[in-house]
C-alpha cells in the first residue's frame, strides 16, 4: 500500500506526521477524486478529512480510509484535533497557502511545520505497472486526438474548430478529460511556445502545432505534432526536420541512469548546430503522470537522473517570433529495456502535411 | 484603464506597490494570457514580468505595458530590483505561495508583505459592459452544450461519450475550451456533488446529472441540469420539483442590495419544507467570471451584498446517497433591472424527460 511506504519514509525524513493536501496525491494515495487532507503518521492509521459535500464520494472511493468530513469554518480545527491526539514535534506537508500554514502553525503552537513535497515526488516519479497500463491507455487517446485533428485539418477551418474534433474523439473513446487546455496555434501564432486556443482562421501555408493530451483514471499524456498545410517552404522544412532530428537524437537516451541535463544536451545540440539555439526557448522535457507537469526534468538545470519507471515528455522545438513555430514532443516511458514511446503518432514531416 | 485604477487604490490600502501573480488576474489588467508577475505602483508605470517562454505573446497582447522576460533562476533577483528601484515600505500582493513570499521576504530585507486579494477581487467582482457580454456568450455556449448532451442521452450510452458531444458542441460553436471538468454524474452517481466523468453506462430509470460550462475569451459560464432517462419515480418528482422551486424561488432576489446570506436563505426553505434541508450540503452560489469560483457568494456564511455587475451561480441541490441527486444551476447576472439568467436552457421537468 502506497500510504504505508509514504508513513514509513517519515522515519528517515526526521518527521513524526505529514499532510497530504494536493489534489493529485489525494487520488496517488487514497484513490479517490474527492480532495480534502489526508493525515499520515507511524503512530496510528492515516485519516482522511474531506469537504461535506464530498464525503460521499470519498467514502465510495477510498477504501480501507477513516474518513471524517469538515465544513469550511471547521476544517483547521479538525485537523488540529486529529494531530493533537498524537505526539509531534515536526510535521511535514506537501503543499499549504500561506494563510493555511499560518493559522495551522498558530493553532499547533510549538509543533514545527515543513514543506517536504519532495517525499511524495520521489514515490510519485516511479509509476507502477498499473500506472504505466493507464499511462500507456493515456497516450494512446491522445493519438486517437491528433488523427481527428489530421483528418479535420484544412485552410479555412478555426483554430477552435480544430480543437472540438480532438475534443471528442479523445472522450468518445474513453478519456474522462483532456489532460491540459489545448493548444492549436497556426501561422504566427504556431511560434507561441503558450499559445491556447482561438477564432484564427487556418491558412494554406500555415504551420499549425497541436499541444493536446488526454486523462485518463487520472493519468495524462501529453503530446505535440506541428502540422504543415500545403507544401512546406525551404525555411519550414529546416526548421521541422532540425527539430524532428532533435527529437530523435534524444530519445534513445531516455533510459535508466542518464542526466536529465544530458538529455536535454543532446537535443539541444542537434539545435543549436543548425543555428537555432537561441529558438529553444525552453528544457527538453518534464515528467507526467497524474499532472502534466512533474518531476524528474530534461533541461539545463535538471539534477535529476532517469529511473525505470519514470515518464517523461521529450519535446524539443524553435519558435521564430513573426514567422512560426515547430515543436515534436512524446511521452516517453523508461524501461529496464530503453525508452517506450507512449504517444506513438506519426513525426515525418510527410505525414504532417494536410 | 483597469491597472490605473487599481494603482489608485493602493493608497486608499495603505500599500506602495502591488504584485499581481494569479493568472486570471493578468489577463484581468494586462490582456495577456502570458501569465507572469505584475508590478503596480502609484509611483511608475506598471512592470509586466514575463518567463522567457512565454515573451513574445505578452508583447502582442499587453498593448502599452512594459515587459521584462525572466528565467526560473532569475525571476526572484528580477522582482526584487524592480521593487528596489522604488521607495517602498509595504507590498501587497494577491497570492505567493509558501516559498516566493519567504524568498522574497528575505530579499526585500524590511519591506513588508502584505497578502490583499481582495483589492483585484473589490474590481473582478463587477463586470462592465464588456464582460457582460463575454459573459452572455460563454452562457449560450453552455446552453449548446447542454442542448447537445439532451440530443445523445439515452439508455446504454456512457458517461464518456456524453461529454465527448457537448465538449464538441461548445468548442465547435467558439469556445476555447470548458470552463471546468465536465460532470456526468448518472444513477447513484448523480448522488455526488463532484463527480466526474466515469464510463459507466446509463441505465433507463436514472438520474443524469451535468454540470457544464464554457469558457469564452477567458470568460466562464456555469451550468447544471438534471434529465431523467424514461419516466420519473415519484420520489425522483419530489426531489426535481423541490430543487426547481428552490431555483425560482432564489432567482428574482438575485438583485442589487440583496444580502448573500438571504437569497441562499429563501433556496435553503423551500427544501427545508420539503423536509430535504440536510441533503443540500453546500451554499446556493458563487461568483462566476474569469474564474469559475470567485466572490461574492450565496451561502450561510456570506458577508456580500450583491451590486449591478455581480455575476453568481444559483445552484441548489438534493443529494441522497445510494439513490442519485438533482442539481439546477443558472449562471445570473445582476443588472439595474433585476436578474439576467446567462444561461436560459429548460429547466421543467418534462423537458428533461429523455
Amino acid at each position: 500500500m502506497r500510504i504505508k511506504t509514504l508513513a514509513k519514509s517519515l522515519e528517515e525524513a526526521d518527521l513524526d506526521a505529514y499532510l497530504v493536501t494536493r489534489e493529485p496525491n489525494i487520488i496517488y494515495y487514497a484513490g479517490t477524486i474527492s480532495g480534502g487532507i489526508l493525515i499520515v503518521s507511524s503512530e496510528c492509521d492515516p485519516v482522511l478529512l474531506v469537504s461535506r459535500l464530498d464525503l460521499s464520494i470519498a467514502q465510495d472511493q477510498a477504501e480501507g480510509y477513516e474518513i471524517r468530513s469538515y465544513t469550511k469554518q471547521t476544517m483547521m480545527e479538525q485537523i488540529t484535533s486529529v494531530l493533537n491526539e498524537l505526539h509531534l514535534e515536526k510535521i511535514g506537508f506537501d503543499e499549504l497557502s500561506l494563510g493555511q500554514y499560518r493559522e495551522l502553525g498558530e493553532k499547533l503552537g510549538d509543533v514545527e511545520l515543513v514543506e517536504k513535497p519532495e517525499l511524495v515526488w520521489e514515490m510519485r516519479k516511479v509509476k507502477d505497472a498499473k500506472e504505466q497500463e493507464l499511462m500507456r491507455k493515456a497516450g494512446e487517446l491522445s493519438d486517437i486526438g491528433m488523427e481527428a485533428i489530421r483528418s479535420c485539418l484544412k485552410a479555412g477551418i478555426r483554430e477552435h474548430e480544430v480543437a472540438a474534433e480532438a475534443a471528442y474523439a479523445m472522450l468518445k473513446e474513453g478519456a474522462e478529460d483532456h489532460a491540459f487546455p489545448f493548444i492549436v496555434a497556426s501561422g504566427p501564432r504556431s511560434a507561441y511556445p503558450h499559445a491556447g486556443v482561438s477564432d484564427r482562421k487556418i491558412g494554406r501555408g500555415d504551420f499549425v502545432k497541436i499541444d493536446l493530451g488526454a486523462t485518463y483514471r487520472g493519468y495524462r499524456s501529453d503530446n505535440t505534432r506541428t502540422f504543415v498545410v500545403g507544401s512546406p517552404t525551404e525555411k519550414q522544412r529546416a526548421i521541422y526536420e532540425t527539430v524532428l532530428e532533435a527529437n530523435k537524437a534524444a530519445l534513445p537516451e531516455i533510459r535508466r541512469g542518464a542526466a536529465g541535463i544530458d538529455v536535454d544536451r543532446i537535443a539541444r545540440d542537434v539545435i543549436e548546430k543548425a543555428g537555432y539555439g537561441d529558438a529553444f526557448i525552453h528544457g527538453l522535457g518534464h515528467g507526467v503522470g497524474l499532472e502534466v507537469h512533474e518531476p524528474p526534468s530534461l533541461s539545463k538545470r535538471s539534477e535529476d537522473v532517469l529511473q525505470v519507471g519514470n515518464v517523461v515528455s521529450n519535446e524539443p522545438g524553435i519558435y521564430l517570433k513573426g514567422f512560426g513555430g515547430v515543436r515534436i514532443e512524446d511521452t516517453v516511458l523508461v524501461t529496464p529495456s530503453g525508452p517506450e514511446r507512449l504517444t506513438k503518432f506519426d513525426r515525418d514531416l510527410d505525414a504532417m502535411r494536410v
